[in-house]
């Protein structure tokens, strides 16, 4: 899974149906070497903007939203309260 | 899923049976980095040249074509009207 | 899928034996930033030396060969007549 | 599979329900470049701080969990004794 | 799926019972840029240190060792004998 923040959400009126009713953020990710990258993933557990959050990819963020045929390869799966970090 | 835009279209007439009747559309990945690279997708939504879209792949991007045995990996799931991130 | 140009051949006697039979090409993944990178990809459309080709991977890889069971996770589904891309 | 050591843990409150129970490791993913990056990835054999582990992902995750719903795309499958490698 | 070179073995005592019994290896990916990564897959065709390798990945790694809940994400599917690429 990936570490990152909510940086924004995604607006598509025409959209596939599938995506209908769910809630399109905008996440960074964050790493190491400071290389930020963003992409959108479906909210599954209520995060909002500035939330630091855990993502599942493929089939996994399918599973977080418990239906299996909706088009979405990401998800937001988990609210962080923590990253305990020791280098 | 990935943010891209439109910036083409790709013509094949030799191809796989299963592309038949598909739009097959060039997108430009836009990341914060400025790295840009290109792919492409079959397009579900109706999406044409200069479009913000929203990518769906892997599985998704069959679940999105409502065809799971089409050789697809990556569908243009939304068309985006407004990204809203705050840094 | 990936925009690629087949760019050689790959030899192997000894290999997985649903490998047998097919034509493994080497292509090499064309991207704006021209990185190159080349990997190994099925032939499912006749595509030889020298072909723009449009790639498919994963699951997808398998259902343009019709056999789900094959140990391939790229396949070659387009030979490419034209890409048209305007900046 | 991905080799990398364990250097922290996560923790979340609010996420999915899948993943109730299961211990939520900080991997950093070694690379002979030196690219330090960092992901998370369920714990499947009792591994902990400067454990270097072997990682599976995708649908690989969650065989190693033996939970086929979990919203897991990542996990450690194993606790490395030794990395014979000669250059 | 990716050429690469055997430069190793991953031993591992603790680890998913799914992989008892396999060879893992520890695979260089070459890529024209040089840049040099490493992973480890399971071996399917008897490869050994030096060979020059055939990798497949994801649902097709599991495919090559025709046993579907195995926790591997890459598998070595052929040892190449010749890798035959034009510039």
């Amino acid at each position: 899974m990936i570490i990152g923040k909510v940086v924004g959400n995604v607006w598509a009126t025409k959209k596939d149906e599938t995506l209908n009713g769910l809630k399109l953020l905008v996440i960074q990710k964050k790493s190491q070497k400071n290389q930020e990258d963003t992409f959108v993933a479906a909210d599954a557990v209520g995060a909002g903007f500035g939330d630091c959050v855990l993502i599942a990819n493929g089939n996994a963020a399918r599973k977080a939203l418990g239906k299996n045929h909706v088009a979405v390869d990401a998800t937001v799966v988990g609210i962080i309260d923590e990253v305990e970090v020791t280098s």
